[in-house]
Order: C-alpha cells, then structure tokens, then sequence
C-alpha cells in the first residue's frame, strides 16, 4: 500500500515534527510513503519513514534528482512544475495533508476530486456555497491520521472502474 | 486582456446564466476568455462572450478539438486530462470563479498559488488552520465580478519576474 | 483550422527565414498559427503569420505571459515545461516542422503518435528497426509545405473518434 | 541507480524476450528497473527484474494502478496521458529503448534533449539534417546494453546543474 503525505517546504517546527511522526507510522506499518520529494513536510515524512525502515518516494516537480531530499528511496523526475502535486495526490490510494499552503489545497482537491480519501492534522477546511459537508477527514494525532488513512484506502479497494468514470470537475 | 472563467460540467441553472452574464461582460470589454472548453460553466462563459462579441479559448482535457463547446474560437488540445485545469488558470491575468465543484477548488488554488487573484460568485469558501484570511475575493454579481477581476488583473502588471521566483508550496 | 509551426529556438538564419514564409502563407490562407510562443522559429513564423493578417497562439513552458515573442496574440502559459511541447503538437490539424533539434523530434514524435501528419523542411529524419517507411512528409519550400499541411489537415475531419481508440505507443 | 527501459506495448516476440533479458541484467546488478508500468516491452523488464530480485517503478499515463503490470513494486498513477512518457524518459540515469513505435520515439527525443544517454537495440535511427551524428549508442544484445547504459548512467553524475541550464529545444 502507498499513501501520499502532502504539505509545504517551508513548515512550523512543529508541523515538521507532526509529518515526521506520521511518517514513522507508515514506516512501521510496511505502507510506503509518498511525498513530493523536496523539503519540509516532504522531508519530514520521508524522514520518519526511513527511521522505521519503510520505503520512499519523491515526485520532482523538476529534472534534477539531486533536488530530493535524502530519505528518498525512489525519485520520479517529472519537469511539469507544480502540476507534479497532482501526480503526488493521485499515487496514494490516501492523502494525509499536514499543515501545507496553497499547494497543499491544489493536492487536496485533486485527491478529493480523483475520490482519493484524505486525512487532514491542521490543514485547510473548504466549504462549497450552501454546502455544509466537509469532504476533509480530521485527524487529531499522527497515530489517529494514519489509522484513518489506511482504513480509509482499504475501503477503496475494487471502487477504480467506478473512479474512472466519475467526472472530476 | 485573457481572464479565465472556471466552474463545474454541472451546474444548476442560476450557475450557468451567472456565468453567461459574465461572459457577456467580458466580451462587451474586450477581455479574451478563457476557459477549459468543455460544457457547462465553461461553455455558459463562452456563449456570452461570443454573443458580446468577444473572443474566447478553449484549454481541453483531452485529444479531440471536437469536445470543445460551438463557443470556442481557439481550441487547445492538452492530452493531459484533469491537469490542463492548471492551465487554465494559469492563462488569465485574473480567474473567476462561478459556483464549481472540486476540479473548481483545485483550479482556484493553482491560480491564488500562482499569485492570481481570484473572484469567485457562489463558490468555495477556503481557510487555512489558523488564519481567518479568506484569499478569495468575492462578487455579488456579474458586473461586480468583472470590474474585481480587471481591477486585480491591470494591478499584475509587472510582477511576473517576482511571481517566479516565489514558492509555490 | 489551427495548424501548428515547430522548431528550434536557435535557428540558423535560413531557417527562420523559412519559417517566417511559411508563417505568412499560412496568415494569407486564414490558417490560425500555433507554435510553442518563444524564439527562433516560433517568433519567425508569428511574425509571418502576422504580416500576412493571421491570427498567432503561443503555447509557453512557463508561467509568465511576458515570455511570448511580441508576435503572440493569445498566450497559454502551461507552466509544465517542455511537456508543453506536446500540446503544442496536438493543437494543430497538422503540424509543420522547420529545422529544429531535439524538442522538435519530441514534437514530431507525439504529433506522429496522435495521427496528426507532419510536414517537414531541412528536418529530421526518422527509421524504425526494419521499416523503410518515413512518416514524416517533407516540403521543398514554404508554399509547398503550407499547401502539404492543408490538405493533410483536411482529410483529417472526421477522425477523431478513431484516433481517441488507437494505442498510442 | 535508476535506469528506464522504453519500448511499445505490443512488441514482437523477440523484442519481449530481448526487454526481459536486459531487465534480469538490471535486477542482477541492483539496478533499479523504470517503465511506463503497462504491457509488452514494459512488462518484459518489469518480469525480467523481478525474475533477478531487482526492484521496479511503473510511471501509468492513468489515475488507476490496477493498470500497472503485476511486475511493478511502485506504482506512480500520472493522469495526464502520453505525457507521462517525458517522466519516465527524465526518471532513469539512462534510457534503453528495445523496438518501440511512436511513443518510445518521443521518449527517445525527451531523453536525449535532457542529456541522458539513451542505448537502442533493435530501435529507431534518427538523423537530422545535414548532420551525419546519430545521437543514440546501440547495443547488439541485452548484457552490452546494460553495459553500456550503466557506463553511461555513471559518467553523468555531477552534471545536473550543467543539464537544468541547457535549452531544450
């Protein structure tokens, strides 16, 4: 199983310590971590994941594989920019954004449009117009976010034919 | 002047004669509009702004120029599904965004992430934990929309080599 | 009918002679010119296309408007870097490729695996492994190339449905 | 180290055999093993590695992993179509191209317009005008391939920063 750990470059410490925990989860449980491979939250998950012996990931938004940050086991170098955090949200079969920035919104609608569950440790919270759901699932703790995240990505399995004919708009 | 126009493939019927009316307004003002080419918001856009006079392009999902909307003067094949939405809204020097679902949202923040000012008319509202900074500018009508968004597009001017050099996280 | 113009960005000076013909030919006939919006043959073929009083898009790699050669008329920024080089093959009915180095043959190649037919002046030249074929159409100059295009363009309406299927490989 | 292997999706038996060959080589030297994660020359090298405990990335133009081959360890869902050829041509060190059509040519020319040596074996020539240098090194069986692919993966280290200032044109 993989999941995505989505969040910015430019994290609170304490951000950063919350992806790194949450990556130490996922590294323990054999799920392997998927970020966009640079610093920050990407880092931090990468960071965890490797300090309990689990797998990593980094999707480049460039073409340099020097830019990963260097708990990245697999570097993908894309060079289509910032349009990389879509290839990032579509390669988990869940999204745990941790903090993050408008980057980190763009993931999320694009996981949450591609029906990729996704967990969220104090991101952002999205309303439509006279709509009250919250399509974001909460998390209070590491433990408790990667719990959601797996039970969420399990209960996904054999739903992609109908993925795929879903309109994402 | 290129302002793009986003929204849903869907929407309800007030949705889409917002929409007309701000393709209306664009076109009566010699503003080019963009939009993803498709039905819908994207289409509702384009009829108003032929009807205006005005010129419109079409950025597709997909392979095939006959999937744009009779509206369409230039179409743009991308072939790369979903993904060309960031296309769309990197294309105009302001977005607008009218009702729209979550392919909406992920367009919304690729353009705010690029520093393009975005108004939106019935459409998501979005909060980062702990800050109360809506970064969307709102609208109560058309013709409030289109001055916001000329407005916020005439004050870009110039800033392009600082937009560059921003992180888009 | 939009035809799309491919090259490199550091032509020789016949070349972009070359390349301005055909883009004025291609103004003269009414035939929108699309090309990947920078220097070198892009700009060469805009700036024939309009002196001729054609009609001129810019598919950029970046993200800022301000990149297009001065003879652009609509510009798309994809912001997704040579990959843009794609769309700009699949936007045209027909391509034409003058010169170029290796981004052109990417071109080539994607148009070719699109079924959209590609014209050729002083381009490359491409073999596969026992095949004698070459798909690639070559021009002696720019008014036959321009009339090559058209009518390949032309026998093209209706096809799509068939393209969409084919296995691009 | 990574290094991708390029080919078409329905290959000859020979080249099947040739992709599985040079991807136990791979496997057996630790090697890393990139594709475009689908059938034919792809799942060849993806067996091939698997066959030699190698590890396997699969870089899927589609938002559905159940696409990949039962050969890939990593699955990387892009969603943006043929693009995505451009990353795994940009995702290895260097890049062996087995037989191929269209699709393993764009590769060949993204590859090469990035600096990364690419090795054919019963593949395309390219040759561009008034220019008797072929840019691909070939192979006469799957040991020299990877021999030389290797070599060559090994001479670049260092250069990324050379590579991200040249114009890919």
């Amino acid at each position: 199983m993989q999941i995505a750990v989505i969040g910015a470059s430019e994290p609170s410490k304490e951000a950063y310590k919350l992806a790194e925990e949450v990556g130490m989860e996922l590294g323990e449980r054999g799920v392997v971590t998927v970020t966009g491979g640079l610093g920050g939250i990407m880092e931090a998950a990468c960071k965890g994941a490797k300090r309990a012996g689990g797998i990593t990931i980094g999707i480049l938004p460039g073409s340099d594989p020097s830019d990963a940050n260097r708990y990245v086991d697999s570097t993908i170098c894309t060079g289509i920019g910032y349009a990389s955090n879509i290839i990032v949200a579509k390669s988990g079969m869940a999204a745990m954004a941790v903090a993050g920035a408008l980057g980190t919104l763009s993931e999320i609608a694009h996981a949450l449009g591609d029906d990729i569950p996704v967990i969220g440790i104090n991101t952002w919270s999205i309303f439509r117009d006279s709509d009250e759901t919250q399509p974001i699932v909460y998390a209070d703790n590491p433990i408790d976010a990667v719990d959601k995240a797996i039970d969420a990505a399990s209960r996904r399995s054999g739903i992609y034919s109908y993925d795929t004919r879903r309109r994402f708009e």
